[in-house]
């Protein structure tokens, strides 16, 4: 609260959505900002391939090279909202030598090159904000590092990526196909016009790695994360789904596993009794499990301009009150014991299971049969045609629909290759694993 | 990650659950959280009226007179666990006039008396930490001031009492009466064998007093919230709640309304599509509202030895690392911004009405038209026996359920008071507010 202070200068590399947020959130009530960050703040650089006068505060002076930017004695702190690993890369490592601190909410950068950027910040005793990089407006690197900090963690799933999270949430409560409610999520600005990097997992891996770095000390490992998209999740899935108590989610996981930290983005039919199962639309949910708190859950919106600006500008009201925290706070610690990430889950699961099939006597025992004989049991079973019509002859295809018991993955896919084998089975099985929360 | 540093020497006044929590926290890895600390930290003294052997660590001195703890020089941070208002008040406030920071889990004398103990911090420069002193195992105090610092929020709404949670989800549950779910809540340990404090919403007026004052610079004011608890909650209203589509839920609210700050706690009707209606048994939720993020959401356990020790633990690390938040950051500012808290409410809501009428022909007629006459519509309808049994004659007693439309409280109590006084009306109707979470 000292407004007769010099302000601390940011320079912001990049003029997208979250730099028009961030403009708003930093100009729109100046006095206020000041007394939150003890100086005020001013932003006086940006940088950025295509001017947007529009937007340009009073106070900064546009620059097209970021490099620029980043050597100017005009900016104290550089925010990095370019996005992607290049020039994000060298221009987070060209602050750092300079000796600025760094915002950015770019998840990819730290979780292909987060070692390298955060070791350098370590030697240069400087801070690297992330909070922006995953969860967009939740608070969930501050309640993992300062929270959460002196506890231990033993596990972290959520609902890390909108666009599917919106995409699953269409088809189940209105009955949108996949296509459609993909459709929709682009003409609403959720999906890029190439939108394989969320449906495809791959944004949520990136989120994961950084998560599980944060909570275990281990490397950032985005490569080591088994990653499945919901690409081939079906609408009667869903409605098979919600008949047997469950809502599909696309989730993140990272847990440990005995000496070893599993991470995992996969689709998965979630209980309706959680709340896990209730989060609906664009929105995020982080759920820590850790020794002291038991089970956390951080719910919020998970991007859009403001909501994102706000944990940008979260990171630099810490750096203003000089109360960032390092990178390795309780980090060295716990690296040596972690063995690393293991890509081959030993963690059983029980499963959903849905096989189109000719409806003939005995079908139905053989399935039984091959689930038997890799020691897969069955918890509940959904014969959907025939409950429909139990007097009618039988068509010529139905569905059988079940939940296994608690089985380990090999096993479980022993038993669907065989069959998927069967000539009695129309098409592909449906196989999506059950997360029951516990 | 200083391990060479001397250590951080905390006093703990008190050694009920919350002290034989963080006692665990603080022993059980010792070079974590002295990494985390970046310093040992050492539990040194310890004050209580009774010495509890078995669970002192070897580190510490037992000391009877808190007052002689807080002047140990082999005290630098005190740790405050008695709870009450004295001599908890007295204990902080020679803490900080020595000159050492202080940490609490003390709801009721911030509450009551947080305006003149941080007024007193504040001369001193000092830090009072207070995680713990709502929402347990929530770092909801952490979010309003870090994370959402920088923020305008326009609403806080939750679950901040475990014991009410607990009991209106036993009821809607497992159909429970209140007196058994109130009897069951005494034997787990979560209500107190006088559980006036819980279910009369004195602990959630603590709590949202707290809040409040965080979130707009408001002084505490306790007296000021308008409370309202969960007896007289009857098990067929949670039912004819459920069959229109709602839980209910014991609520804490504090929201802007024009230039107020509105305080209250009360039951609530919640819908089911909300996650608030979906949280049960002792769990706590915090729902935000603010300008740049939106809705943000934190869960988790509001009670419990360990959850609360983490709390403490976590304000203790910020202060071993020098980034505790300062109260009044952020706060000058906003206080002119705000008249005070309002006590009559000048909002409006639906409204849940239950009341057991002579199943004459007109009775509804006659209830309808007296809400007509305040200006009040009707939004849903039940009449569960005449649905039950439409056919039979009509039998002595009869229930009429129904939901309003959004109306002035002072209205609704008007047509209330009038349909009380009807002939036909058997008992008490119950009026329920209904809240929409828009």
């Amino acid at each position: 609260m000292n407004n007769s202070a010099p302000p601390l200068k940011l320079g912001i590399c990049g003029l997208g959505t979250v730099a028009s947020g961030l403009i708003e959130l930093v100009t729109r009530d100046v006095s206020r900002v000041a007394e939150c960050a003890s100086r005020p703040l001013a932003i006086t650089r940006i940088a950025s391939r295509t001017p947007r006068p529009s937007i340009m505060p009073d106070s900064a002076e546009f620059i097209e090279d970021p490099f620029a930017l980043i050597g100017d004695t005009e900016v104290d702190v550089v925010v990095e909202l370019i996005g992607g690993v290049e020039p994000a890369r060298s221009l987070i490592e060209r602050a750092l030598e300079l000796g600025k601190p760094v915002v950015t909410a770019n998840k990819e950068v730290l979780a292909r090159h987060g070692d390298a950027l955060f070791s350098l910040a370590r030697a240069r005793g400087l801070p690297i904000g992330f909070e922006a990089s995953v969860g967009g407006g939740i608070p969930i690197i501050k309640a993992l590092r300062e929270s959460l900090g002196g506890d231990a963690i033993s596990r972290i799933v959520g609902i890390v990526n909108g666009t599917t999270n919106f995409i699953l949430s269409r088809m189940n409560e209105d009955g949108a196909s996949f296509e459609d409610a993909l459709a929709e999520a682009k003409s609403l600005g959720y999906a890029e016009a190439v939108p394989d990097y969320d449906i495809e997992g791959l944004d949520a891996a990136h989120k994961i790695a950084i998560l599980a770095s944060l909570a275990w000390g281990i490397p950032f490992d985005v490569e080591g994360v088994r990653t499945q998209g919901i690409v081939g999740i079906r609408l009667d899935d869903l409605a098979f789904a919600e008949r047997l108590g469950y809502f599909v989610r696309h989730l993140g996981l990272a847990q440990r596993v005995e000496a070893c930290i599993e991470t995992q983005v996969f689709p998965a039919l979630v209980p309706r009794s959680t709340l896990l199962a209730h989060v609906r639309g664009v929105t995020n949910a982080v759920q820590v499990t850790s020794h002291a708190v038991g089970s956390s859950l951080f719910i919020g919106p998970g991007a859009g301009a403001l909501p994102t600006a706000n944990s940008v500008l979260s990171d630099v009201l810490d750096i203003a009150n000089n109360r960032a925290v390092p990178w390795d706070a309780g980090r060295a610690q716990r690296q040596d014991r972690n063995a690393g990430t293991d890509a081959d889950s030993q963690s059983s699961s029980a499963y959903y299971l849905r096989a189109q099939v000719d409806d003939k006597t005995g079908v139905l025992a053989r399935v039984t049969e091959l689930l038997a004989g890799q020691g897969v049991g069955i918890d509940a079973l959904l014969q959907p045609e025939i409950e429909a019509a139990p007097s009618k002859a039988p068509a010529a295809g139905a569905s059988i629909v079940m939940i296994t018991h608690k089985t380990a993955e090999s096993n479980m896919r022993e038993a669907v290759a065989c069959i998927q084998a069967m000539p009695e089975i129309h098409g592909q099985v449906s196989l999506i694993r059950v997360f029951d929360g516990d």
